[in-house]
This record gives structure tokens, C-alpha cells and sequence, in this order.
């Protein structure tokens, strides 16, 4: 089998330079060429933390599919272009893998529109930990059987908002399929004001801040007699890179856009 | 909707005393008789712990069938009447939920052509611990993405074997999707022998036996920069009724013989 | 040497019934008699539950002091009575330990004068889990050197105060010691209400109120690039007896009042 | 007050760079030289990573703390040189904070002498992580009271040795104060070898090896009920800061020398 055929877009932001390193150490994929804003015509080796990458910059993503055989593009630049840099993509017959965000649903019901049409997949993850699809995944699951849960996330204290984009968007995963129920005591008192966290349909969800945590969420789901948890710790950046694999290997084997990781993973 | 009538064997068990409590206590459940090796023709309130439950106790389940309307037989007795108990039922047009083990692979294979030629479900359940079901249903999803995966159990320090049951269960399900690997250093060296645990098909096993434990187990899945924790923790039986009250409303539901609760949970 | 003689008083509270079972199966120990507030002069082998436990039975407490030679007083009644209990055993050369509350301050500094004078020890415990009194115990050194701190307590759902009053007073204890300070960003913003949970003295409290649990505290430490985490599980009453034996065997070296196990615990 | 003035040896090892950007941002601290094995005359700022550290590099210790007023020395180079270096400081009356392990006893009797004799405190410190030492200190109270302990360690999996040093240190300060014991039950079994972990004097070790981790350690004591658990989590080695800071402010107040950090903490 010949081996994947990639472009990275964006290569020397965090997210790129993981990917770049992912990339030239899978065995089955090859890194032909970059897409960046600036240093056109230069080697990637050329810059600082790429040593012996010696692949081309292009600043032009149209001239450099046209002068590479490229089988995916992964792109890890910023909101403003994932939708042209799509739309490049597809008219060139490469298959998309996009980390950014700020998709709108009308932006994603034309792109599914131009994939299918191609008969090109493509794949919008917002999120590429594995680990915290998965605790999201199996959460939705979980509440099914054991309705009655909370959320406990904790994060560095440097961060400025609670709870955690994570958190709540777990909190919404389970919502559309659990009972909808209020939690604890129906006469509980809170004597310290917040102790019982914050409410979303019911549910509890609590924040921890402290020097010494990345990032980390528990769910927690209770029942007579036992409780099951979910539990997502993430460290740093390098956690993304097998979503990020996972995602370029399953974008060859589908003709259609998917949006979010969690319908890739069975 | 009428109720769901339902027959339990062996209601004097530690496990038959909770199902009656569940089934008197659950809106949309009737139990019309319960069958016993012993006390014919008594009402299970004369007997200790069944304060006001007026229903009758048979020792013979043929009878208890032909003088009663049922539904549902649950039968929590022993791995000797296991079989036995569920012809009865199937003769009689009642669906048997089964919480003792002990069926052969040819057992199974012949009772299902039973309920499948009499077209009535049938559920056999040796956990009926939802909780402990979800997680090794999705530590063996998550083993396809982290195959990086340990286990630590922890039961009371009167427990005589170790590993537990389930660790080995949950060892043998993820076994079978997970690429074979072994784990840790190739050169890791244990300086105390027994440190690095058991070692299952290169996944590691670590049994903790303590006072004040019941019966716990986390399944730890690693990637690079990252962890996923599944983690069941069960106090007491009362945590297996929720699965018992699953199985009869699932069993109403389906014409074959389902060997296993994870088959029920979608 | 020979055994510790002891008079459990409020012999059939749950507290009590444990106590009775603990002081029977300690080989130092024996059981001369017990005070109640009913049964006076039957034996304690005649109520139920106490199968085989040939002791007396007294109303007056005064009486059984005069007629069984007595070492220690486990007083397990009401706060009503706990006061005079004690002044009752000082007079009679007994050594209380009691674990009742509604002790004032001056009931306190009273009592320990009585001790005092009669060189008698004598212990009052509001909480008898030796787990949960040494966890709080770390909690106050450990605040010193990590100063950012949060407390994640998780009960059952029927309970209806939050947090609890362990949290609280761990609380207590660690700002007796700790340098003042607001944990988490400065700016950070609650986007739903609640998240941070309760603030005390600039920590924060968050309370799980859950199906399957019973009794659990975690004291979380986070300090740059590491965390310290202290944490108590308790499951049932059983958990009391080991404080409940040291405070005996405690209380007959001292000759003072001693409030609060944690001054027990080197 | 004046500051304290520092001198750091061996400020280009990983600990030493992040001892020197403690120290430049420690209002009461005041960096004043570094002893280094090259670069003899230069300032730090001209080497990588110390931008705008404008102190001069000695590689002649004793002509470093002659040409300087210092206060404390920091020694982080290696295990060679920790002895001879102390006693320089001793004899130029400067107080040393040493992180070089490989002092035999007789090494350190002979220190503590000249230490005494020069009324001057000197610290040697194997671990400088205050969470690791709190850890160690607070099982070995808490051993006293409940004698069931195991010990659960975590680490990445490049990691060659197993148990981890911290994992036998520990066991080694619980086995000289609880009563020899061996836990588990009289007659458990293992079916597969190596599931209850290393043997350490009764007590069991188990050592997780996961890519996602980094060094974790928790000790679990068992009792009637209850369970009390302590854990210390490490990310990085930002993490050894505090310790080290602890150690420069305490070693100014004790006129002897002292090993190992859990002696200044109370």
C-alpha cells in the first residue's frame, strides 16, 4: 500500500508542530508539503524546532496541490480560513481533516454539500483528544441506565472561565437523552452559597482551579449501591495527535462530511 | 398498560429478598407468587423480612405457572436449577430472566432454539451490575483507540481469589479488539517480584485487598499526553436491581435467548 | 495485666449496638455492664440483637458505678445527658469517653476542672472516624506549605445540608494556618452560577450529592507541577469503632479532659 | 530585612535552571553568583536561557564566596562533588542547601560536626517535591492507627525500575512504626502470578506503567468501614521549587545540619 499523501496547513503553531512531528513518524503517511502565511519557498527545515524536515513552504495552498500529489490535507490554522481552505481542497480532489473552529451549521450543510458531490470525505473535529471523546461518548451512554449524575472538572488556575467548555458540552450530551430530573434532596439547603455547583437541566457541575492541574474532568453517574466514573486527564498537546491520526485514516474511507470525532469513533 | 406479572424463585436469598423489595416497590411490576424449595402453600408475609407482602409461596413451578397468569419468572435459585427452570417456563409461555450461572455453551445453544421456536425472549444474566456491564462494554470500545490499558481492582481484605472475576472478564473483552501488545519498558525490570501485577495477553492486572473496600475496579487507559479512567464502584447488592428491572422490561421485548446483560445495553 | 473494665451506656442506638460488638471481641477489654434508659435488671443477652451478651442492665448509672468495680465510661446516649454522665463518673473515679455533643465552652472548661481535680482522663469526640480525623489533621500541615486548597466532599442524595459539617471544619482547620488568600484568576467568570462552588474564607467547597455514595472527602493541594491529595472514604457505622478503642485505651493514661480525637492522634 | 544572597552551583542542569528563575522572582531572595563547571568570568545572561540574569559565573567556589557576601549556597550539581562543596561553604561561613544525593553516613556525621562546630545550618535534601515529602510523612502517622496500607504508583512507561524509589521509601517509613502484619487473607490465592503485587514486610506495592502519565503515588490504609487515601500527583519539575525555597529560608534558622526536607517540615 503507497502511503498517505499529506499536507500540513499552518505547521508552526502547537497544534502544527505536533502534527508535523506525528506525521513524519507514522510509518504509513508521508508530509509533502506545508501550507503557511509566510516563508513561500522555503524548506521546513529551515525553521526553528523542523530539524531535517525537508519539505516546501507554500504560502499558496491552490499551487501547492497542483504542484504535489496530495491525498489529505490537515489543516490547524485559524477560524477565518477553514472554510476556503476546504473549498480549495475539495476542487483539487483532497480529502480535509480541519482542527479549527467557528463553523456555522449553513457553512456546514454547503461543505457536506461539495464533499458529497466530489464523493470526497472530509472531517471538522473541534476537538481532537481521543480520551475526552470517548468520556463524552460513553457518558451519553451511561445516563441512559444511571440518570442521576454530576461533573467534576478541574482545571490550572489560571484559566478564566467555569465551568469548562468540555464540561458543559458533556452536560448537553447527556441532556438529550437522560429523564429529565433534578438532583440531591428535594428540601437540600446549600449553607455556604454554590456548594452544590452550578445547574444545567438538573445536573451538578463543579470547577476546581489549582496550580498543579492541566486538564481534567470526572463524570459521575450514581445508582443504588454504585456509582460508575468517567475520567479524562489530559497533560498537554501531544494528546491530540492520535485524533489527529485517526481522523487523516478515516477521511479516506468515507464520502461525506462528518463533523466532530465522536461519530468516527464506533 | 397492565402490569408485569411476575414469578420469583428463590425470594429468601440475599439477592431473591432485594428483587422482591424492587418488585413490590416498582409502579409498573406485580408479583403474583414466588417459588421455594421449601414453605408450600404459605404466604411469604408469615415468613421473616417480607412484612405485608400477601403472595403465595409454590415448591412446585409448574404448578405456580398453571394456577397463575405470568409473564415474567425470575429466577434467582442456584446453577443446579437453572436449566430446569427455564423449560418450565418456556412450556408455560413465560419469559425467564436467569441470574444463576453455570450454563454450558451447549446449554445456551439449545435453550435459545427453545425460545426462538416458542418465540419468547429470554435473558441470562451473571452480572446484573449495570454499572460493572458499562464499563466493560466501554473499556472494550476505548481499547480499540488507547490499547495502553491496566487494571486495578480493589475488594475487602476476605476476598480468596485474584484477580477478581471481572477484572478477568473485562481483561478477556478488551483482548479481543485490542492489537496484542506488551506493556511498559521492553527493559523494565521488577525489583520487587509481583510489582508490575499479573500480566494477561501484556495488559497488567493489580488486585488491592483492604478493609473497608467492597468491591471496586478502574480500568486505566494511557496515550501520549493522556489518560481515560473507567471506574465501578459497588457498595452493595441493592446495586443489581436496577439491572434485574432492565432485564424483565427487556425480555418482554425480544423472541431469542440473550446470554449476557451487555447485549441489552445499547 | 488485667482488662480494662467498661459500662457502655445507651447500649441499643446504632452506635451503641457497634460498640457492644466491639467491646466484647477486644481481648483487653471486658464488658461489666450498661446503662439504659429502660430494661433495668434484665440482662442485655435478653433484647435482641445482643445474643450471648450476659451483662447486666441499669437505669441508674449511679448504682452500676457502686455495684461493679468500673474503669471507663463509653457514654454513646443523647447530648442531654452527656454532662451529667460525666460529672457521675468523676465521681465515682470512672473515665468518661463520650461521644455525644452540645458541649458549650464553659460546660467544657468546667469539666476538665472536675477531671483535673480527680486526675482523672476523660475524652470527648463529636467524630470517632480515625480516617476522617487524621485526614483533616494532614489537611492543616500540608496548608502551610500548599496553600491552595479545595474540598470535594460526596454523600448519598438524601442528605440535606451542603457541604457537610466535615467539610466545614476542615475548612476551619486549614484556615486557622493557612496565609489568606483568593484562589483561582482573578478575573475568572462564572458563565453558570455556581461552578466554583462555595467560597470559605477564599477556598472553595464543592458538595456531590449522589445515589451509591455514602460518605467520601477529598482535600485537593496544588501547588506549580504537583498536587497533594487527602482523601476519606467511609462506608458504614463500623468505621467509628477503632477511634472509639483508642479513646479508651487513650483515656487511661491522661488526667485531663480531652476534646476533639485529633489531640489523641500524635 | 535585607535579602537573603544566594549562590547557585550547577545552574545549567534542569533542576538548577529552574532554581535560578525561582530565586530572580523571590522578592526576599537575591541571586548573587553561580558556580559552574565552565564559562569561568562570564555573566549567566550570555548563556542560553538566562535572559537578562546578570551574575557572574565562577567555576572556583572558593574564590566565588570570597569575591561575594552569600548567604546560602544551592548546590544542585552532582553526587561527586557535594561533600567537597559543603565544606567549602562551611568554611567560609556560608549556609548550604544541597540536592546531590550519594552522602554515606559517615559523610554526614562528619558534616553535622562541622556543621555544630561553625553554628551554621547546612540542609541535604534527596527529594525537594514538599507534596511527595508531605506524602511520606503523613503515611507514616497514619500507619500507626490503620496498619492495612498498599501502595498504588504510577509512572510513564519509558520507566525502567518498578516499584518506584518513592514507593519502597514509603513502605520503608510505614514498616518501622506499624506492627508487622501481612494483609490479605490467610488463604488468598493468586491465579494469576503477580496480581496482588510486591511483597514489601506484608505490605503490597503496585507499580502502573502507562504512556500519560508522569509520577503519581497513592497510599491507601484500610480500616472497619473506612478507607483514607493519600496521593500525590507530579507533572513536572517546577514541582521541586517550593521545596527548594523552603529549604533556603529554614536552612537560616537551625545551626546543625539536617537530611532530608521531612525533618523542617512540622
Amino acid at each position: 500500500m503507497s502511503k498517505v499523501r499529506i499536507v500540513i496547513a499552518g505547521p508552526r503553531g502547537n497544534m502544527g508542530k505536533e502534527a508535523v512531528n506525528m506525521v513524519v513518524h507514522t510509518d504509513d503517511f508521508e508530509l509533502v508539503a506545508t501550507v503557511d502565511s509566510k516563508h513561500d519557498g522555503m524548506k521546513l527545515s529551515e525553521l526553528d524546532g523542523f530539524h531535517q524536515v525537508e519539505v516546501p513552504i507554500y504560502t499558496d495552498m491552490q499551487r501547492c496541490f497542483e504542484e504535489n500529489q496530495v491525498d489529505v490535507l490537515i489543516d490547524l490554522t485559524a477560524p477565518a480560513f477553514g472554510r476556503k481552505h476546504m473549498e480549495i481542497a475539495f476542487s483539487n480532489g483532497v480529502r480535509p481533516v480541519v482542527g479549527t473552529t467557528g463553523f456555522t451549521d449553513e457553512d456546514i450543510t454547503q461543505l457536506r454539500g461539495l464533499a458529497e458531490e466530489k464523493g470526497l470525505g472530509a472531517i471538522i473535529a473541534p476537538n481532537f483528544a481521543i480520551g475526552a471523546i470517548l468520556m463524552m461518548k460513553f457518558s451519553q451512554v451511561a445516563a441512559k441506565y444511571m440518570p442521576d449524575v454530576e461533573i467534576i472538572e478541574q482545571h490550572h488556575d489560571r484559566k478564566l472561565d467555569a465551568p469548562s467548555g468540555t464540561a458543559v458540552k458533556t452536560a448537553q450530551l447527556i441532556s438529550e437523552v437522560r429523564e429529565q430530573k433534578t438532583q440531591g434532596h428535594p428540601n437540600e439547603k446549600e449553607e455556604l452559597q454554590g456548594a452544590r455547583g452550578a445547574d444545567f437541566e438538573g445536573m451538578r457541575i463543579h470547577s476546581v482551579r489549582l496550580p498543579g492541574r492541566v486538564a481534567h474532568q470526572e463524570v459521575i453517574f450514581g445508582g443504588d449501591g454504585q456509582t460508575l466514573t468517567i475520567r479524562h486527564d489530559s497533560i498537554n498537546r501531544t494528546s491530540f495527535m492520535p485524533g489527529v491520526k485517526l481522523a487523516v485514516e478515516s477521511v479516506l474511507r468515507i464520502d461525506t462530511l462528518v463533523y466532530g470525532l465522536e461519530h468516527i469513533i464506533e
